[in-house]
């Protein structure tokens, strides 16, 4: 019998388990793979290397305009397989259920992954549900681990190599989006009831990229930490300087008022469908093109370059002139933003 | 500066989460792959098929005797690959984190992770955290992700493929300790104080029967849901049955008496270092004697067999005589045993 809410009974792995998985992950998730119903799923590898990352969503609140924590579960590891240059395949979908859950939003919840999943070519095919008693977990907390295949010949390109002055940076669009937007939506805030989160699976605009032949020499999505972190990180591992121009930088007027309003600052606020790119000068104009005909790509935008002067350390330009050093933030901006 | 709790800060992305990456995680996980620090290990791969797991651990409390959360979630991702057949390799680690929780028990953890990862010979490749607010989870979850290898010409043995009436059930010792060591450590209970958790890594008890050249027709890990669930999950997917003998099971005495004592069937209790194995009648003895060479297989035993009677149906032949059916548990024993 299909229960309203989540049971402990859930997460025993008995009879409550399994028709827990029936009802809504194998309806939802159906595919060869996971019907089997092994605790591993068995996958044909046809590539010589593959990526595999992992990341626990925690956000707060479970929907909120643009998305809920399943679209962000499936997005954020499609897109931390998608930037290293693999090919996402397969994910695995790990539950944490607070007692007394109601079911129609967790069946909302794996309907949009499942939906997510699909649109991007990736197929969930091993999970695992646990329920804990009411009070020791915030709702719903999700783990989606992910696996890539490497085209032959393509290496990592979550390292930066080759990167060298005059390199060009580039972004596919607007930031700080995501943050404003579960900002308004935790404190039901009037001001900016309008900001959509741009959560959004980025493999297909990345490889329109790659596809068309360009090389990427380094790409990141730009997400928890925002653009600031990514800039500030790449400097202290590779010793080269960066610098951007925040004039370059679109910031949608509702996020640009909100984040003055209330103290924060977009460079580091999350995103999570954007990703930061370094190409060669010669290319940069070619790849800002393929990325403005993608619907995820058309604020693109070319936002700096990298210097040999300054090494370790990247900056903005600000409007006024001034220069403004990016360091990597020390407390916590926002926490649960995914 | 290291702090001697887990901040919000911790899981911003930024300066906090760096330096807990480096002074906890990176410290004891160190490998080249995670020292990349990229958002998605790349591995090599040099077979033709993977297997690939999840399972998230919210077990209560975080210490027991007999091992932690974090020896569970090595345990638990390593025993779900190996059952399958494959040979574990890669491990991913999600923390999940309260505020406030103490930067010891973390770092006791992580260590005790990196050891039995090491003893298993799998590598710990990716990570992440994400700290919540105080109250909003019960101190700390683990989601550990898996892939392994399937040496060339082994299928999945997590599908019970060509099992057939007369084949023999082994189980590689006995059943109950990890749920009655909980249940003890939970409760502060005097009676049970000795009971030990069997959280272990069977890989290598698995691949000694393996690779030796018996096979093994099917093979899961008893977890959660005990033998019992197993059994019953068994016989209801393949329409086979199943007949165990009650005298042929080993359950530690202290074990026994708590399950009599608190009402619990030792049956559907979990375990975390025991696995089921189907053979051929012909190997069963060579089987046998193999596992109980292993210190994680000395008390194996033979414990039943397959019949074409009953069909779909798993019974047990109760040590005064009688037959007892052994179905799908239909509530929850114990919630958050793993």
């Amino acid at each position: 019998m299909k229960q309203n809410t989540i049971l402990l009974g859930h997460g025993s792995g008995g009879k409550m388990s399994s028709e827990l998985i029936e009802s809504v992950f194998s309806r939802y998730f159906q595919n060869e793979i996971l019907s089997r119903q092994t605790d591993s799923a068995v996958l044909d590898v046809n590539t010589a290397s593959i990526a595999f990352t992992t990341d626990s969503f925690v956000v707060e609140p479970l929907f909120f305009p643009g998305g809920n924590i399943g679209k962000l579960a499936v997005a954020g590891t499609v897109n931390d397989l998608s930037v290293s240059g693999a090919v996402p395949k397969y994910l695995s979908a790990g539950f944490i259920i607070e007692e007394g859950f109601p079911m129609d939003q967790l069946e909302a919840i794996v309907k949009t992954m499942a939906e997510d999943a699909d649109k991007a070519g990736v197929h969930i095919v091993t999970g695992d549900t646990k329920v804990v008693d009411k009070g020791k977990c915030d709702k719903l907390f999700i783990n989606t681990s992910g696996i890539g295949y490497f085209p032959e010949g393509r290496r990592d390109l979550g390292i930066a190599k080759g990167v060298e002055a005059g390199d060009l940076i580039l972004i596919n669009g607007a930031i700080g989006s995501h943050g404003m937007a579960i900002m308004a939506a935790r404190n039901e805030l009037n001001i900016g009831a309008n900001i959509q989160s741009d959560c959004a699976c980025l493999n297909d605009l990345i490889y329109s990229v790659l596809n068309a032949g360009y090389e990427v020499k380094f790409m990141r999505d730009a997400t928890r930490g925002g653009l600031g972190t990514v800039l500030a990180e790449l400097v202290s591992k590779h010793k080269i300087g960066l610098q951007i121009f925040e004039k370059k930088l679109v910031i949608e007027q509702q996020v640009r008022g909100m984040c003055e309003l209330l103290g924060f600052d977009p460079l580091y606020v999350a995103n999570e469908g954007k990703v930061v790119m370094i190409v060669s000068k010669n290319d940069a104009d070619a790849v800002l093109n393929q990325l403005k005909k993608h619907p995820l790509g058309k604020d693109a935008s070319i936002i700096g370059f990298v210097t040999d002067e300054y090494a370790g350390k990247a900056w903005m330009e600000t409007i006024v002139g001034g220069k403004r050093i990016i360091e990597m933030l020390s407390g916590q901006q926002l926490p649960r933003i995914c």
